[in-house]
Formats: structure tokens, sequence, C-alpha cells
């Protein structure tokens, strides 16, 4: 396929704690065809590789092609990535992964076609500055609102790196010995709002009698944690302890991104992630207007802007990680490649 | 000159509020002589740029040329400065400079050489990211510890300027709803850890009664405010307030500082400024010391170290300024020139 007159075409894999999002991309970016799975909560790595494949086969299938006919493979995975080896060195969110696993090698050869690993916010991110929302700029900040606080940075058009682990904007602290974060430091923007931080202290409100709905909203929905589609059922429904966590994450949110804008001063803020994406558009404003206090230019605040690609963003981004000539350009990184 | 076989020497005017520091440079990055005098305290714009003329003479002196031999002078000011124009906009530490005024045209027709204007902290960050401390990275953060905290980013080699005005590291938030800065906004680091800060801190605590020898060896060293050599002494005296005030700068310095790097994930962080360059390399590890609790790649700290051109490195980079070949090439911005 890859001599001929066909078009090229790239898969790309977001690989989350609770579920599988694929999608096929053409060279300019266009998604060709998606499907979604359940992330396996049973099988560790065997049997969530085997649903990567699954996904990947079901959205190859609607535009007719099979997974080997693929330019090349992309896939967004939590925690820590190996991007250089291909592997997966941990990812707390993934059930029974637990171990540093050659994800790309395997899956390579089960597709037989070229496989790239990527950090899932980071390709998201990577997608929207490219894709999205970030196209008009040359800098931006992705400040991707989840189960953590995940980010990104291009600086002058290019992914700024670091030493391999820049852009964890979670983990700026936004209150020196506040509250403890997942990272088991304190005070990091993430302690505040990242949905699993707040779905912790809200637990920790209910079990000391506050009223609210978000518990009987999951149970209705079925689920077993606070998902962003609970978190804004909620917020719909005026539940205060939702309506104070969310304020709480915002005010926090606010603070940690103008102190990244007062250090990089960049041209725009890009909010995604599972948070982000669900509460869209008001919540951007308020975040926006939680900055103003803290910018050091207030007169000349950055555009902040929802991401555009939304729930398919890190799936494209996984994509364009098998696009070495759109993404291998685009890259900043410090003279070291070693990653945590 | 410019046409003959003699070495291009270059001026640098490092404008502070209390002192004006001369240095002659060669094309290599060489001080071939300084000359320091006294900021006028009256007088206005026409006094300091009479002294900013008089000091470069003297030092000029010394190597037997005169000011209008120079291939070029720079000038670092505090404050906000429109480089491109030239024009100091405003510096609330010079005394009587509460307007815009065209630094570099006025110097410019006195001295019949061409003069550049750049902030003061964002220059002696560039002269030790190139001939000092900050050499052997790529990538490195400089923090100006002094009368605030100010900054300068180096990514790839290029200093970053962001839309002109990235780098306002003292600005970062560190407490949100804390102490009130200089600036007006709340829980910036500067508010806790710039020398003016922690002097108001010291004078509402001794006005309170608390015992400190900071104010009687200020008055002995004939001063009206708690310089970094005051500050200096006073810890070597073992003082409890000053010991006090400067852990809890540094605590906090640790916490903005760790934020930066968890953000840019840079090679080295570079510490100067008065108090950075009065209390040297001790404290410097002090700093790296509070800055681990909050690193998130905590076994791969970034090497942290103190300026190597101390009190020299704002004239030695405001010469630098007047090298365009040199710093011409190393800058990095956003897409618009436009600046605070």
């Amino acid at each position: 396929m890859r001599g001929g007159d066909k078009k090229r075409v790239f898969g790309g894999l977001d690989l989350g704690g609770t579920k599988i999002q694929a999608v096929l991309l053409d060279e300019q970016g266009n998604v060709l065809s998606q499907a979604r799975r359940v992330t396996p909560q049973k099988g560790g790595p065997p049997a969530i590789l085997e649903e990567l494949f699954g996904t990947l086969q079901e959205a190859a299938r609607m535009v007719k092609l099979k997974p080997s006919e693929l330019a090349g493979v992309g896939v967004g995975a939590p925690g820590a990535v190996d991007p250089v080896a291909g592997v997966l060195l941990h990812a707390g969110n993934l059930p029974g992964w637990d171990a540093p696993h050659p994800l790309a090698e395997v899956l390579s050869k089960k597709l037989n076609v070229p496989v790239f690993l990527g950090n899932d916010v980071q390709v998201a991110v990577a997608a929207d500055a490219r894709l999205g929302a970030g196209r008009p700029y040359q800098s931006l900040l992705g400040v991707w609102w989840g189960t953590g606080v995940g980010g990104g940075i291009y600086l002058a058009g290019r992914r700024w790196m670091g030493r391999g682990a820049a852009g964890e904007i979670g983990h700026m602290v936004v209150r020196r010995g506040g509250a403890r974060c997942s990272c088991g430091r304190r005070g990091c923007m993430e302690a505040y709002a990242g949905r699993a931080a707040m779905e912790r202290r809200a637990r920790k409100a209910a079990e000391r009698g506050e009223k609210t709905k978000l518990f009987s909203l999951m149970e209705k929905h079925g689920k077993d944690r606070l998902s962003s589609g609970i978190w804004l059922q909620a917020l719909k429904q005026e539940d205060g302890l939702a309506e104070r966590l969310i304020a709480r994450a915002i005010r926090m949110l606010g603070a940690g991104v103008a102190s990244a804008v007062n250090l990089l001063d960049v041209e725009a803020v890009i909010i995604g992630g599972g948070l982000g994406t669900r509460l869209g558009q008001p919540y951007v404003e308020r975040i926006a207007e939680a900055m103003r206090p803290h910018l050091f230019v207030p007169q000349r605040p950055p555009d902040v802007r929802l991401s555009e690609l939304g729930d398919l963003g890190g799936a494209i981004g996984a994509a364009l990680l098998a696009q070495p000539s759109r993404e291998g350009r685009s890259e900043a990184r410090g003279s070291t490649r070693a990653h945590p």
C-alpha cells in the first residue's frame, strides 16, 4: 500500500481507564471513521491489547480497510511513557497495568504496521494545537482538565518537551502546604481541580452527612465513580456540593494557569480534557475570569478557548504520532532524551 | 572606528535604583574596564542620564577610549521597557522617573553611538545564560532574587520572550489568596521572597516589638533600607527575624521555582539578583532543597547554580544588547511584538 496510489490512512487509539477510542485519519487530518469500546477491567495488558486491536479493526472495517493496510498507528496512553522505546512504563488508571510493557512492539506485531506510543494528554493537546482550537496561535498552553490536570506547551509553533516531562501544569503549586495531591505532594493545582481529588472530597463531605445528588446520580447512571457527565448533571440540578467543589477547582485553575501565563506569556490557553470538554464554554469563561486577578499583564490576557476536538482529540492526536512528517518537525526538546 | 582594524568595544550600563554600573566588553565577552556611581536621587531623568553618561565615560577613560569610539551601548533598566522604541515606560525604583522616556534616543545623541535598551533582569539573565553559569545548558530558568523576583527563560538555546513579557516568575501564585504583593495581587512568590516585601514584613515585626538587628545594622551602615548586604550581615549574626523571613522566602522560592520546572522541565536553574548573589552558594543549595518536595520528577532535578557574573551581570548583559550578532540570533518570540 505504501508505494501505491491509495491514500495513506493512519490509525489513532486513545487508551483510557474506562474506554478505548479509535479513529482513522487521512493525511489532511480528516477523521474517516471511528469506533469506541469499553476498556477491559480484567485480564491486564493482554486483554487491553486485544481490545485495542479490536477497536481499531472495527474503525478500519467501516472504511473497508484491514488494520495491516494502515500507514501507521499511534496510541495515546495514560501515565508515564517512553516514546522512543514505545514502552508504557506505568499507568495507574489502567486495570492490571502495573509493570512496564512494550505496548508499541506487541501491538505492531499484531497489526503488522509501525506503532508509536505517546502520553494521552500530550497527544490530545498536540491534536488541538494543530487541527483544533490552537491553529491560529504560535504559542499556547493546553490545560487538560480531567481525572488529573495535564498540560502541553507549544512555543513558536513547536511543542516544548523539556527533558521529556514538560507540561505538568497540574503539579504547579497553587497553595504551598495545601491539600494532599495524588502525586504525594501538597498544594498542587491537581489536588484541588483534578476530578479524582474532587471525588475524594465529595465522598468525605457525603460521609459527613452533607446533602448531594452526586452519588445518587452516579448510581442512577450505573457508574462507580463521578464521571465528568455526572458532575455536569449535578451542576445542572444546582447541587450545592458540586457547585462548591467546581468553584474551588476553577479558582485554583485560575491561579495556576495564570501563573503559567505569567511565566510563558503565551497567546492562548486551550482547555480540554473530560471535565473541560463536558462542562464546555461557560466554564471555560469562568476559568478565564478566575485567571484575571492573577495575570501580571491583565490588559492583554491570552485567549482562553475550549478544545475543538473534544472526545476524539486523544485518538486524533495519537494518529498524528504515526505521521512523522507532521509531528516530527514540531518538537523542541532539551539536550537530553531521558524520560522519568 | 567601525571600519578600522581596532577591536570593537561595547558599553553596558546597569541602571539601578541606588547605583549605576558600567562595563566595557570586547567582542569575546571579556570585561575591559568598569565603573560604578550612585544613582542621583534628585533631578529625575535628566540627572540620571547625565550620570549614565558620566559612568560610561569613566569606564571608557580607563582603557583610553571616548564614549563615541564604542561600537554600541546597551542599557539595562528596571521596570517596563519597550526595547524596539528604546523607551523606558515606567520605573518604580528610579527616583523621579514617573513617565515614559525615550532613554535610548536621548543617550544615543549624547554619546553619538547606537544605544539599546532592555529590562535589567532580562539582560542579566541573558549574560549569565551565555557567558556565565548557564553556558553548559540548552534550557534554563534564571531566577533573579532581589528587590523583587524576576526571571528569564532560555529554551533550546534561545531566549523565550512570549509576547514580550515572559519570565515573570515572581508573579507565579504560590499561595492563592495569600500575602499582598507590590503588584497589587495576592499570593505571588515575590510577596514572600522579594526583598521589598521582606523589608515591609520586618518593619511590621519590629514595630510590634520583635527584636532584630536588621534596622540597627541598616543605620550603622548608613542605609535607609534593608539592602542585600544588610540581610547577609543579620544572618551572619544569627538574627532570629532575618533567619525566619529568609527561611520563609526560600520555602516560597522552592515552591514557585519547582512549579516552573514542573511546567518547563529545564536542565538548570540559575539563581542571581542582589540577594541571590550576596547570600551565595549556601542559600542556592537551600533553594534547591526547598524545591525538592515539589518537583514532579524528583529523581532528576535540574541543576541549581549560582550566577557566575554576580554584580557585573546586569552591565555585561546590557553590553550584549549592543551586539546584535550575539543577541539577535538568540531570541524566540511569539507572533506579536506588543509589549505591556
